[in-house]
């Protein structure tokens, strides 16, 4: 058991070229950022006046929120499509322009590498749509490989996310009533000071909203500043992805419960492997082996009797009554919608019985908590 | 011109699964670590009394460093030596065990993917000790595109190093004496506790020391304690790659100073580039046109006259007297060797002068500098 990192004081983050900066930046630190992260190499904030109050905020009102760090891996040329499909185990085959694919990338043993949004923005180039890893270096190692007449780039686009209940309000100002239409996972281009760009309506919340793909860095800083002003009316702040929000909301976060070690399987995302499909991707043998082998883990909430506060930042074990290893807690935080702290869990699939107590290896000693469906119902 | 970064109050980094603890956090903690960074997805210190004062101890004592983000990405089997080939300009048909091997590895567009120390651990086996980039999803994406027989993991190797003037004299405490055999750049098997690890001669700071690839990580707070004790009589504290004297040092920084988007000629590795080798690289004709066409760009050090009580968190543009882009600065800080602002920049190679006069944009406006050899004379 390894102890609680010492947090007080807490560790600032060292400011580096290497860490990138983003076109909203500037806005970011004026709104009074207090914590940052590091995704894609470049600076994510996560805290503003605190996790519970940003959570609250984020729930009845409307956040502007710089995910920049959801760096686009392009994939453009005659080949394009082949290279995005080897990457994904979903069938893309009846991808279409307008649609965001949720796509979970899988290496050849079967781990993911990335769990992407594709943007197909023409019959030859797409827009990945990436969490914390270079899938770029991947994307071009396949390329040259297999030699494919495939560009593979970071492309220049900075996402800037709207999200709450008052998103779309704030989004008709700017944008005009027809973003009202934009469905659900699904992206139209639109324009902004004359320029054409993509929206879609999605965001890593589960309180409704639209991303922004703005790909033009000079047009950052008044889209930001005319989305504040027309957010004025709506109590309008700025914020981030929002750890206890996405927890409740059942979102997975690559790197923390989703890793090369774990398959799309042991993350609850077997409904995006499509094995029946008649398309080549590097993943295939792998995944049909661990059907063929039965699948071995599943993905659930934990939740518990009592607040913990804290969040995780290592894995905690996860036992049973008779002490026996049976999983990895991954990622948690004390819900305000339950009062308790409830947590996202890897465990051996033969373990999955909702409500059924197990015991989980905190920092602070083993705690009693009950398994719940994931998502939570 | 952006604005300078809002650093008061400092963010705080925010911990989480996502971001990588190692087996030495809970004492580099306990030693007051003030700042990290991210690297590798992995805490990496930067920070404990102050960068002055860290320095002033790096130069004069001896530290310990938990750079366990310095990855090992493994590669392993029959192809082993083909792909690592592959991805490095750099001949390594002649690599032995025991040396240590500086690599550029450089994409098919000539751009550099990272910058590792290359072991050939067997024929068959090598390990890259990697800067800040996912090797390992390139490696991966190559080895199966080429279909080699080559299997490619990080590694569960953890290196924590002893730097300064006094790590002969700690290391040989620990190891016993032949440890001072180890010449610069090699590495040997060196017995921990009964366990045989690597201990290399090597290290991110000019002033001397070991890397020990430790690859038993329940040896980890052992290890860091005998090193801690042994190092009482020489004042040890515990220190990170320091900002300052690495720029001193001519330390070159992936992600900083070198990215995807320049060449290893660009950074002045051209010595790394062995196009007259009969091997095989997935760079070598984006290199040799680099070369046919002529190189466009230098590496150089650029001295202020005064202080400017900065580091960089963004490139800054560096111009001639015509008011001419002729390049980006990429990293500086207040070197205390030299009283002033000291930094490394990329600059259009016919501006190359030693002591030639250069406008740089600073977020505090244009400031004088001079051009400066790199490395420093």
């Amino acid at each position: 058991m390894t102890s609680v990192p010492a947090l007080s004081p807490v560790p600032t983050l060292s400011p580096a070229t290497r860490v990138r900066r983003t076109p909203f930046s500037d806005r970011v630190e004026a709104c009074g950022v207090t914590a940052y992260t590091v995704y894609n190499h470049m600076l994510l904030a996560t805290v503003f006046r605190s996790v519970e109050e940003d959570y609250k905020h984020l729930c009845q009102a409307v956040q502007i929120w710089d995910v920049s760090c959801e760096r686009q891996v392009e994939i453009k040329g005659p080949d394009a499509a082949r290279l995005t499909q080897l990457m994904t185990c979903r069938d893309l085959s009846k991808a279409k322009y307008g649609q965001c694919f949720y796509a979970p990338l899988v290496d050849e043993d079967g781990g993911m590498v990335n769990d992407p949004i594709i943007l197909k923005l023409d019959e030859d180039r797409f827009w990945l749509s990436i969490a914390d890893s270079d899938v770029m270096l991947w994307a071009k190692g396949l390329a040259r490989g297999y030699n494919l007449d495939a560009k593979v780039f970071e492309a220049d686009v900075y996402p800037l996310a709207v999200q709450g209940p008052k998103a779309e309000e704030v989004m008709a100002t700017v944008f005009g009533d027809k973003v009202r239409d934009i469905r659900f996972f699904r992206f139209e281009k639109m324009a902004f000071e004359g320029h054409e760009m993509v929206v879609a309506r999605s965001g890593w919340s589960k309180q409704g909203g639209f991303e922004i793909y703005l790909d033009r860095k000079e047009l950052a800083l008044e889209l930001w500043d005319q989305i504040w002003a027309a957010g004025q009316a709506f109590d309008i702040r700025a914020g981030c992805p929002n750890a206890i929000e996405r927890v409740e909301g059942s979102l997975l976060s690559y790197g923390n419960d989703m890793t090369m070690g774990t398959s799309p399987f042991d993350c609850g995302l077997g409904k995006y492997v499509n094995l029946e499909a008649d398309i080549d991707f590097v993943a295939r043998d792998a995944l049909q082996r661990e059907i063929d082998q039965g699948l071995q883990r599943t993905i659930c909430h934990l939740l518990f009797s009592e607040k913990l506060n804290t969040g995780v930042f290592e894995n905690w074990s996860v036992f049973d009554k008779a002490e026996q290893q049976i999983g990895k807690l991954t990622s948690g935080c004390d819900s305000i919608r339950h009062g308790a702290f409830l947590a996202i869990a890897t465990i051996a699939k033969e373990y999955w019985q909702n409500n059924e107590t197990v015991f989980v290896q905190t920092p602070f000693g083993s705690r009693e908590a009950r398994i719940a469906s994931f998502p939570m119902e």
